[in-house]
């Protein structure tokens, strides 16, 4: 029945957890794993062994506590979350609106930190959310300095449309993208959702390479972003510095 | 050479990572792991291409970004630590003193979440970091409220000792657990190193049952746990009602 190498039907078990199944009982991880019963309920037992996965009384499995500590050693995930994490509460403190934290991979923008803020714009997103580069402030920023090539790639693939706003046109995201390099903020406006807006600017590591975005998303109406973008530059530098990056020209530390 | 199945060789590669090991070569995963060079590359090769290690191009090999999104959908990791972050927050805002939130694996008290105070204390703790259940104001709170049978195992075992002030008598620790249980609030006092204090309290679950802890460390010199106590248990019970708890008798909300 399957033609899957031992690593991969064991990560097929954990790949059917998602953000809409963080619970499962054998059977649904069976069928979403494409492994028979008797395969997933030999995985499935070594996982619990192990700490991956975690049973409940009720007899559903669930991410379990061994994975996250394995997981936290991710230098792009917890590790970097861990630095960022003083700059991003001082930037909630100063606007009091939704803050995030967001890497690459691939053609997605992946956020690893939320904080939330008393305004309720319409987006919702998690930790660990994704979302295409072209469609949120985050996203354009890692864009923007992604290789060349990788550029032309994604500029010249089908570009999703959220809204009537979501740029869709190649030549104007390039245009975009030499802007956002220039100045160093990317606004998304209403890209993903119609009432929106978010100003991102770059993370980077000690070589002066970008390695994350650093964002604030506000109900665009009445949106000032004349007064958030310094907010966001300050603290997009301030875990940069925290990562070991030192500014050209300055000589200062 | 390896007795081990498939499923417990895969993830001897995953735990070949820890704290002091998040960056390793094949060598390295292949003798930490305990398996042969050509099992080793088969292994990490699988795991690379679905996402749980990443290789960068010095060629050493990190936790991946998948695994932590994967990861993120522990009840008891990332889950919780997002529900409970506002009211550590909040803590932290009140005190500006380090505040933790931990829960119980085994004997071990394991922090899902750590904020850092302006105040230095001798305890360098990380996310994802374990101590001993006795020796800490968390672990304290958690094997106060553990089942009673486990209690008593984990009071008769060996009890380490950190410093001169840690707990290893079993009917002082038995007569403290009863008190924590009274009061609702743990205080441990110097027992991991000599110049620490820790004020602690329970996090509850929908049906009262204690899921968490969260605490605050202050410099032992000078602490005032009349002042901590209040700060402690309003920001656990904070994170229980946000969690479905909902205290007896009183009726409200």
């Amino acid at each position: 029945m399957n033609p899957r190498s031992a690593p991969e039907r064991l990560l097929s078990v954990l790949a059917a957890f998602d953000h809409e199944h963080t619970a499962l009982t054998l059977t649904d991880i069976s069928r979403r794993a494409g492994l028979t019963l008797t395969t997933a309920h030999r995985l499935v037992g070594a996982l619990t062994l192990w700490g991956a996965l975690e049973r409940d009384p009720s007899g559903t499995y669930h991410v379990g506590l061994r994975l996250w500590e394995i997981a936290a050693l991710s230098p792009r995930g917890l590790a970097l979350r861990q630095i960022a994490l003083p700059y991003l509460e001082d930037l909630y403190e100063a606007t009091h609106e939704n803050v995030q934290l967001a890497v690459r991979d691939g053609c997605d923008v992946v956020y690893t930190e939320w904080l939330s803020g008393h305004s309720s714009v319409g987006v919702h997103i998690r930790v660990g959310a994704r979302w295409p580069l072209h469609a949120t402030g985050v996203g354009l920023v890692l864009l923007a300095h992604a290789a060349p090539a990788f550029q032309d790639t994604y500029c010249t693939g089908p570009l999703t449309s959220f809204t009537p706003h979501t740029l869709t046109d190649p030549s104007s995201l390039r245009r975009l993208l030499a802007d956002i390099r220039h100045t160093g903020i990317a606004v998304s406006d209403r890209q993903i959702t119609d009432d929106a807006l978010s100003v991102a600017a770059p993370v980077r590591g000690p070589g002066g390479e970008v390695v994350a975005a650093v964002s604030v998303v506000v109900p665009q109406q009445g949106a000032q972003v004349g007064v958030l973008t310094p907010a966001v530059r300050v603290a997009a530098r301030g875990i940069s510095r925290a990562l070991g990056w030192r500014p050209a020209g300055r000589g200062e530390a």
